[in-house]
């Protein structure tokens, strides 16, 4: 027996691995990836030069060298496609799902994509791709599937055993058989266990569950995602506006949406361009990382600006200079933290959603609170260690305090207003946000302290 | 027919269930709430207050009841169980998948659990709960379940089915049939659809698929999720180190498991201390966010005794405190930036790791590269634009290029080691550590500025 725990890869096998394919010894390369799961033969494309890459695909049989094309990483995948004839391409689609084919189309160019096209052999999954392409990527219709196994409520057991048989070979897992009328409408499911354990002319009527959770074509993969993870569903049937069964979602595809919005999220808070990460090139991380460091260049640049209007009062007061760093950095510890809630409930959408001015009250209570805690302490702190004048020290907690207020104003009606607009609310916890909130910060430090020092 | 798309909760529909309950109408409380998935139901108790939602979890069937329990929110949760007898407890536990029986023991106190155990009735459920319980949570036996269903290699088809049938009350959702040797060691798995494919005589043996992925017990369970994700896994076979099979893990547990480990990096990035929503508590939300607010007051405080040394090159020179901001806020964004790669990349731990000398001298290249584009671009600017001396503008990028290079190497090692001590490293992308960088910035600066304007 042989458990493929997690598969270790040496530079050793990779090594040898290269020697075989430069020897071009068939046998042993094939050996080599002999019951080698194919997300692992996938990695190790990835490692190889593109030649190399290619090379092994083509010795490998059609299948398999399909299923391991689609986990490959996007870079990889991208250039092996460029260096591969339409009718090769076409000819890997067609041993793959549906949703899969679509995939890798909607990576070609509009032209070559056509080309491709033209060359598939199969009319039933060349319709069923062209159809996948109509819907939107990031929708409930751009990662469904044209495989699944459907029953007309009709059938009996039999028929739908008939049915599985036939589309053995197409639908690989199978977790629900749904179940439809004669017009194609999604009345229900019924799971392969019922079938096993249900006598051979019991009627799909007479056993098919009706409370069945499908999602429309037009939904937003997060919400798919959503949905799927609070009802526990291994897969989800898609229905278009007038309830017919069009596709099915699997969880596996679910899992890589979940971790594609995760690290989305988490690359707008860091300020980073998306899809990049630790093993791409300098130039690329480079290119990455470098805007959103501008952006903060500049705002730092325009902050100076602004101080350097206070020039006069900085001269004769001296300390307001000590205070400069607290302020921006609460600033921006304030915004970030409310922006994170905000984004973290609007993925989340609750079956109750406080209104907009319910979560405004509440976050000014919070901000309220925790701005008069620390603008008491650091008045405390400042009074007794720094040796300031009391006026001062009231400067610095009162544009303390007004900054949290801002900043927590800031921070939840930023993310909202992204939303709205359609643009990932994460970014609000971004770079851009956190400048922002450093100007804000310093423009009220300053101004109060104008107004209540008389400099 | 009815397809339950997600459940629209509004006000009126609660209103009158609470009007139900307060009548005591068991009738129309049961019809209200006939159909809607258990998820849903968990999440009106949510609404409801504490005495509804016993009374509605009372009246309802048990199975029912006990479904719709796990659902609950953990606050919600807690407070029924407290309110609960622990004879009642154990009753609905009886009714639960074995993981989600030894997940609500975990929640009480070790005096009130024993007392659950010692209620329980079914010998087997206690067993098997007993045996979860052994397991830290966060790994694959904690979150495994003991319902799948084992196939001797010897059985044949007809055998199989009658183990399913023997089982089908306990195995909600079959994925795969595990297959065992005869000292119950996992040799592989066959799918419930070859079995409906095969003759009735067709010995396992013949059919079954050796190559399974499965993972030890002691396992991490975000390792157990990024498995299940990068081969496509429904379910995974639990093992011990004897390789006996012991547990399986449902890619429903995952979800909620992935969702978990995301919300919490997000937290840690922001500075919040984990599990609050925007929905918790005001009181709740202030003692979350506080504790991290009061690290950068207590930051900013330190940065202004340290600025306060240099409070006569200050006064010589006020411009020095134009660009404190800017300082602050890069060597802010770098570290972010550097350290949510590494993060990401400890998380989807890659088939080739880079050593750590690899990973750092990358990073430096990088830091170099934007170091010096944003050095010489703020160069030109302080020249240009603030009309400073030529030496002072050189003050400003020197310093600004070795924030950028400190902050990316503090920001690449802190999740590191943090992740080595067995720390969640998205702490490392948290307020604790901004404010570290914006000491080391505002040392960096006023040590270049001392030295090179002698002042």
């Amino acid at each position: 027996m042989e458990t493929i725990k997690q598969f270790e890869l040496s530079k050793e096998y990779l090594e040898s691995l290269r020697q075989g394919i430069e020897a071009e010894n068939l046998e042993f390369i094939r050996e080599s990836l002999d019951g080698v799961n194919v997300a692992d033969v996938a990695a190790i494309l990835d490692e190889l030069s593109l030649d190399e890459s290619i090379y092994v695909l083509r010795i490998l049989p059609g299948q398999l060298a399909a299923d391991i094309l689609i986990e490959l990483d996007d870079t990889t995948l991208f250039k092996v496609l460029k260096e591969m004839e339409e009718e090769e391409i076409s000819s890997f689609i067609e041993l793959m799902d549906s949703d899969d084919g679509a995939d890798i189309l909607n990576l070609l160019p509009e032209k070559e994509r056509e080309d491709v096209i033209s060359h598939f052999k199969d009319q039933i999954k060349s319709d069923q791709i062209l159809e996948l392409l109509r819907y939107e990527e990031d929708t409930a219709g751009g990662i469904m599937a044209k495989e699944y196994i459907r029953a007309n409520k009709n059938w009996n057991v039999v028929q739908t055993i008939n049915e599985i048989r036939r589309q053995a070979e197409n639908v690989e897992k199978i977790y629900s058989i749904y179940v439809v009328n004669n017009r194609q409408q999604l009345l229900g499911r019924v799971s392969l266990k019922k079938i096993v354990l249900a006598a051979e002319d019991t009627r799909i009527e007479d056993i098919y569950d009706d409370e069945v959770v499908s999602v429309p074509t037009h939904m937003d993969q997060e919400h798919v995602a959503e949905i799927m993870r609070k009802y526990d569903l291994e897969s989800v049937p898609v229905v278009n506006t007038k309830n017919k069964l069009v596709g099915r979602i699997t969880v596996d595809d679910i899992l890589d949406v979940i971790r594609e919005e995760a690290d989305e999220d988490i690359q707008a808070m860091s300020g980073i361009s998306d899809t990049v990460d630790e093993y791409d090139s300098v130039i690329k991380l480079t290119k990455a990382r470098l805007p959103w460091l501008m952006i903060g260049i500049v705002g730092g640049l325009l902050g100076a600006g602004f101080i350097g209007f206070f020039e006069e009062g900085l001269s004769k007061v001296t300390a307001l200079a000590f205070f400069i760093p607290l302020i921006t950095a609460t600033g921006g510890n304030v915004g970030i933290q409310s922006s994170s809630l905000v984004v973290q409930s609007l993925a989340n959408k609750s079956a109750f959603d406080d209104s907009l001015w319910t979560r405004f009250v509440k976050g000014l209570i919070v901000a309220i609170i925790n701005g008069l805690i620390l603008a008491t302490f650091v008045f405390g702190v400042v009074v007794l260690f720094y040796h300031t004048e009391v006026a001062f020290a009231l400067v610095v907690s009162i544009a303390l305090f007004s900054v949290v207020l801002l900043s927590s104003f800031m921070g939840t009606f930023t993310p909202i207003v992204l939303d709205r607009f359609g643009i990932n609310p994460a970014l609000a916890s971004g770079p851009f946000i956190t400048t922002a909130n450093d100007l804000i910060g310093l423009a009220v430090y300053f101004l109060v302290a104008m107004s209540l020092l008389n400099i």
